[in-house]
This record gives structure tokens, sequence and C-alpha cells, in this order.
């Protein structure tokens, strides 16, 4: 016997839940499977605790370079109490019965496909739920880190960032294999912490290589400066580890082995979509889902299917996956409601105009939009401006030795900007200026009216469009 | 015999500094008269030192409120010397310098019409410069503070925010009169680098009135918590003050006196608009000198005059300042060469919008465009939406006991935002993707797409978004 829901979701992350709560707000009735806990990675073991822990790091830091207070000393303790007190201990029963009041029916356990718009949940008392969509089934189990496959790599257990933001003893000295965003983020965080002896192991010649070249260049100089070892070009040839959370030695091409208390391997994630039964509607298990821009998943008959969030593949980022998920759920009630599905809302036009990212590091990086490589590698005829943000007024008086660097691209047939990435303290909330001018294409000659306040580093535009002509 | 040139502005604060640069650029003969510091108040005895006393104060508060750090201790020694370091210890020789690079001539001595086009100038050595302008004189003197005509006020010598920001002893016990911008941020700042016993008199039932009346409240909530005496509806009859630089005695109606170790008058500025010889021209001397949207003086034969900054009442902002004087060098620039005159980027667009605008309290404030009463006052069919600040992720994320508060006034008509406040820790930088919104007139169906990263403050974009309906 099958119990029928207007819309079912497999994964209660941030971005199943948006799609569930747009979908219950037009009226359609709910499911919700997860077998993990609910809330996902995201507030748990990612995003959240990861800030919590880098939070006073990056507060400490800027007391040190602020006359008149000092360096802050930092007590690892309360910063980890605080990380536990926010990720609810791992008790998931608060954002459980919040999707009661949405409503959705949550199923614990495992869910996978089997066959069009049915659900097979494997559960957690060893059960099986069998469930029918009327409207749509969608994705959203999210992504999963990769462990490369280095000999001696899957035995020493290493830590990705599950563990790393779940840490309850700071190793003393870590190894952190990888250059992105999570490797960044969480080397400083453990660094600041009490990981005194920190190497970033890259295998590239930079840090966040998917960025504006300088990104991760004041990043890297940031890491040495606070002592933090940058070693690019690395190659990683073994990893041993004799005893179970013993040392760990990682083997090096062309130079001596690196002995680390723990070993974060932060390399990619990959999507979610194994064990998911998609061989069962005709797609391939393991790949991403490919989507169009009402997240309906491509080569499906019928199109009741739906991927959201990092499992299609489109934008590894949490608010990227809610966003998907408010405009899929949209979307499938104006087609279960035969309305009209194609309003302005319910298409993604950010895969397009490019996605917007905060990285908390020590300085803080927020991009929007294009780089100057990815706009030209798309034809666009390009101008580009930089700008040494520690020039701006508001940054001086942040700190006197305020260091960033600023850049926008510039469409110069249509006179807009494709994409704005800022590096310095404090431009976390900068960049949702960028976000507006660059999604909502706003013109350079009306962005010229939107005066910075003084003095604050948004002032940074000002100099960003004089030096561009204006 | 008269010297000639095609721009002659008479104040070298931020906006004339503009003006001349704008003018130059476009080939203009230009000269500045400043009778006191190159540079303007702004630089060096307002917003700036302001802000760098502030910052210290801001950053202990806020680790404080950081698990994992403790209460910052201000070192006031060096907060002052740092300050004095950024106020170049008053000396304005390289500000001057860099007037030769413009280039423009600077005249040293006080300014003030002599007829139409014509300016002289009684010089620091006593002589007397008569200069005439081919196309423009510029007035960019600014403003000047208020006192108010209470017996024994002026003999009592009070402090200004002039005197404030050039502290060099901390007073004990400070008196504040005003409840505006001025008074809150150097209330705070004194507060917080020694002044223990802080009283703020206001004349009037709140902080900040002409804001939306939360981000008052807010602010005297924190004033209060930090110890701060806030007392409104307060009513000073007379002041004594017996001994130069000896405590002040402040009558209260319906109270006891206050007696303070010094007392600060924030309670308003006036255009510097005497003295210049604006009879000369046909206008009337201490009146704001009225403009267009071009910045030229109305009711001056021959369209000669401008005036920028402060001194036209427009906006007594130094950023709207500077654009005021990069939009009227523009125009003097295009007027002179017989080109076109009304380029977009020629009129001040921000008078009708409401201009933007941030507060260095702790919370901070940033607010621009229209409030909700200014927004019905001028007929607007309005609809507002608020939320609290503290519920967003990254607000959280950053405090445990993150206070603040949203509010957007919406146009029903045109679907667009007419104003936007935040009050909270951190929104100092987030502002400026509300003066996009606010002055490009970005619709609410394309904000929608704008996704804030998470987790940021900036994430409190999508609440309101979402509390409207979209």
């Amino acid at each position: 016997m099958s119990e029928e829901f207007d819309v079912i979701v497999i994964g209660a992350g941030p971005a199943g839940e948006n799609v569930i709560a747009r979908a219950a707000r037009g009226g359609l009735s709910t499911a919700i499977v997860e077998e993990s806990l609910v809330g996902g990675e995201c507030g748990y073991f990612a995003c959240i605790p990861s800030k919590i822990l880098l939070r006073p790091v990056e507060l400490a830091a800027e007391t040190g370079r602020t006359p008149g207070l000092g360096p802050g000393m930092i007590d690892t303790g309360a910063a980890l109490a605080r990380r536990d007190e926010v990720v609810s201990n791992l008790d998931d029963t608060r954002a459980a019965a919040a999707l009661k009041e949405v409503p959705a029916q949550l199923f614990r356990g495992r869910g996978r496909l089997a066959g069009p718009k049915r659900v097979e949940v494997t559960l957690a008392d060893g059960g099986t739920a069998r469930l029918t969509a009327r409207h749509a089934v969608v994705l959203a189990t999210g992504s999963r880190p990769v462990i490369p496959p280095i000999p001696g790599m899957a035995e020493a257990n290493p830590w990705t960032s599950h563990e790393a933001t779940a840490v309850r003893t700071v190793p003393r000295r870590l190894a952190v294999l990888g250059g992105g965003v999570v490797a960044c983020e969480l080397a400083q965080a453990m660094h600041g912490l009490g990981a005194v002896e920190t190497t970033v192991l890259v295998r590239g010649q930079a840090l966040l290589e998917r960025l504006e070249p300088f990104a991760g260049q004041f990043v890297a100089d940031s890491f040495v400066t606070s002592g933090i070892d940058v070693r690019t070009g690395a190659r990683v040839t073994r990893v041993e580890r004799r005893v179970r959370n013993g040392e760990v030695t990682i083997h090096l091409a062309g130079g001596p082995p690196l002995v680390a208390d723990e070993l974060l391997v932060a390399t990619g994630r990959v999507p979610a979509s194994g064990g998911l039964g998609l061989d069962t509607v005709g797609l391939t298990p393991g790949s991403p889902v490919q989507v169009d821009d009402s997240m309906r998943a491509v080569g499906v008959d019928g199109g009741w299917l739906y991927a959201v969030s990092d499992i299609n593949g489109r934008a590894l980022l949490t608010h990227m996956g809610k966003y998907q998920g408010r405009l899929c759920g949209d979307v499938i009630v104006a087609r279960a409601k035969g309305e009209p599905d194609d309003l302005p809302a319910m298409r993604d036009v950010t895969t397009a105009s490019g996605v917007p990212q905060v990285i908390f590091t020590d300085p803080q990086i927020g991009a929007v939009g294009l780089t100057e490589a990815a706009a030209r590698e798309k034809g666009y005829r390009v101008r580009v401006v930089e700008y040494d943000m520690a020039a701006v007024s508001g940054a001086y008086v942040r700190e006197p030795s305020y260091r960033g660097r600023a850049k926008a691209v510039v469409d110069e047939d249509r006179k807009v900007l494709l994409g704005v990435t800022f590096v310095g303290p404090g431009v976390a909330e900068l960049v949702h200026s960028a976000t507006i001018a660059v999604t909502a294409q706003v013109p350079l000659e009306r962005l010229w009216h939107a005066v910075p306040s003084f003095p604050t580093v948004s002032e940074v535009w000002l100099r960003l469009l004089e030096t561009y002509g204006l």
C-alpha cells in the first residue's frame, strides 16, 4: 500500500526545506525524506559551524590590528561550546518539529526512486515506506566530499569538513589537503583555535583558483603572515597512519614527508546522486542530475522529477540551493494548478549571470558574477577596473594597515557589470550591493548616483566607477 | 589688478575639492580659497576622527559579545595617538600639495563674493587678492555648529564636535546636549574612551528623530545597557561655568542640575553662508543658498554662481557634498564648452529619492531613501515590511545576542523600494545594497533574484522580500 502526496522531497537540507515550504504555501501536500539530520549538512557540519569557529579568530585578528586594542586571546573551549550550542548538539528535534508546522510529513530513512513518481524509503526501524507523488518528486540530497584515491588515504581515516567542524580537540599539527573554500576557511579556523602548525597542501599553483587570481593571493599572504605554511604544487604520493587517531605521515613527491596529528581532506565535493534509484527513471547514478532553469530534470518522461541544490551541479552553495528550492516549489505549484509557470520568479537567472559567494577567511572575499577570465571566455567585450581598497578612507578608518582589492568586470556593449570581486576585512556584507548590481544589470550610469556613505569601505564603489571614467 | 580663472571655489573641503578635480579634468583653470585647513572639517574635526575614536569602542563591544573572546580593554592613549596620526596632526601640507597636482591654485584666506563673478580674498598675510571667474564661482564653505541661546551657554565655552573629536583628555563626566547623529556618535565614543559618567540631554522624546523611530530606540537601549544616561524631554534653562575648563553646572527645568567636567553641544548645524558677500549678488547672508539640481544658485543673473555641500542645505553629509561637487564640476565644464549640460550624471537625483546615511554607533544604523512617515507625507501608496535581524542566520552567527531590525518602504504602485533602514552590528557596509536598490529603482521582482550569500547578515534582504510576499 502506497501513501500519496502532491510533492515528495528527498533530502531535508535547506534547499529541500524551501521546496516544501513554497509547495505547502501553494496548498500542496508534501512529504520529505531524510536519512540523517533534518536541516542538512549546512547547519550542523558545514557553513554554520565553520563560521562560528571563524568568528572569534577573525575578530581577534581585527583587534590586533586596531590601535587602542590588542590581539584578542581566544578561549578555544568557549568557542567550541558556542559551536555545540549553535548546532543544537546535533539534535534535530526542533528542526523536525518545524516541518510539522509547514506542514510536511517527515520520513526518517533512506529514500530512493522506484520508478516514475515513486519513492521507496528504507526506514530507520528497518521497514519500508512506499510513497507516490501526484505531481513531483524533488531530489535534494546535496553533495559529499571526495577522498582522492591516494595510497593509504582511505585507511588513514582523514577528516573531511564534517569532522573538522565537529572538532572536539584541536590538533596541534594539522595538514590540510586542498586549496578551495573549505580548505582555506577551516585551515584558518583551526590555526586560530590552536593548530599552531598548520600546513596547507595545494596541488595547483594558488589558493581559490576559481576566483580572480588576486583573491587567493591575498589569502595566501595572510596565511603566511599568521604562520600557516602554504605549499603549492604539492603532490601527495602516500599516506600512513599506523595507529587510529595517531599521527599521520604524508609522503610528498620531491620532498620530505610531513607529519601531522590530523589530516583534513578538502579536495572537492561530488553530487550525492548514488543509490538514489536514478537508473529506475533512466538517469545515471553518481552524475549530477541535469536540470532546466525551472529545476526540472532533463530527459525524464512526464516532467515530474526535479533536482535542487548541490545534486544538480549548478552551484554548490547553500544560498543558491535555497534559491533553487524556492523557485522549484513555486513552479511545481503553478504546474499542479495549471497556472502560468513562467513568471519572473520561476526561472533561475543566476546560473547565467553568475552566483554570489562569500568566503569568511581573513581577509574576507566577496564575489559575484563572472571573473574576467570567465567573461572573456564567454565572448563578452570586457573592460576591467581594479582599485586598491587600502586607499579608501573607510578602509583606512577601519584598520590602519587595511589590505584589500576590488575588481569590476564591465560589459562594454551594455555598460553593465558582469562581475565584481572584493577582498578585504568587512567585505562580507558589501558584496550584496554587487549582487544586486550584477543580477539586476543596473547600468553604470545609474550606479553613479548610488552614493556610498562616508566613511565606509563601500566607497570603493565610487573609486571603481571613477577609475572606469565616470 | 585681478587674477582670472575659469572656476573659483570658496572652501577646500571634500566637496570643493571634487568640484575642482572635475573642472580641471575638463580642462578648466581653477582657484580654490580656504581660510582654515585644506581638506575641510570632515577629515580633521568630523567624520574621520569621530569614526577613528568609535572603532576601538565598537570592536571592544563586539568581542565582549563573542563567545571565545572577552570584552576588549581600550588603551585610550593609543586610540588618541591614532586619531592624531589620521588627522595628520592637523597639518594640511600634503592636502595643499595635492591641490597643485589637480592643478588648482590655492589662496589661503577668507574669500567672499564681491559682485558677479568676483571673489575677494583677505589673505592670511593681511593682503587682498582679487579674483575673477570666467565661468563659475562655487560656494563650498559647509556649515557651522549652532550654539543654542541659553543663558550662560556661550560664556561656558562648551565643546562642539570640533573640540570633541580633537579631545586630548577625555572628561570623566560628560554632558551631551542633543540627540542627533553627532550627539549619539560622540557620546558613545567618549563613554567608551573613559567618560564613565556620560549623560545625553535630548530636548525631544527620542534619539535620531529624523530616522525610522526604531533606530533611535535601539541606540537608546544600547546606551542604557552600556551605562550612558539618556534623558529625553530635557530643557536646559541655564549653564554655569565659573572657572575656565572647570566643571559645568547645567540647570534643567523640573529637576536637579547636572554637573559635568565638560559639555558637548550637538544641537545642529547651519549653512556657513554669513560673511560671504551673498548680498553683493542679491542673495541673503546666513540662509542656505538655494540651488537647482545642477547645483546652480537660484535667483542669480547670468547663472554663474553654484553652491555645493552643506551650504545649499540639501543634505549635510560629506558623501552627498562630494557627489554634488562631482556633478557641479561636470556641469560647469559642459556649460563652459557649450556641450550638452543635461547628461544623466549632471543632475542630483538623490534629493528626490532620498540620501544614504550610516551612523557609526553600536548598533550601527544604515538608512537610505524615505522613511515610512516621509513617504506617506509625499503621497506615495506605501506598504511596509519589517524584520527582526536577530532571526537571520548570519546575524546569529556573528553574535549570539544580535539585536537589530530592518524595515523596507515599498511604493505599491511601482513595486520599487522608497526607503530601507537597517539597524544592527555590521550594517554599515550592508546599506550600499539598499542605496543601489533605492536609487536605481530596481523592481522587487528583480531584487528577488539577487540572492544574499549565506550566512551573511545580508540575508535579511531575503527575509524582507519573503515577508512582503515574494
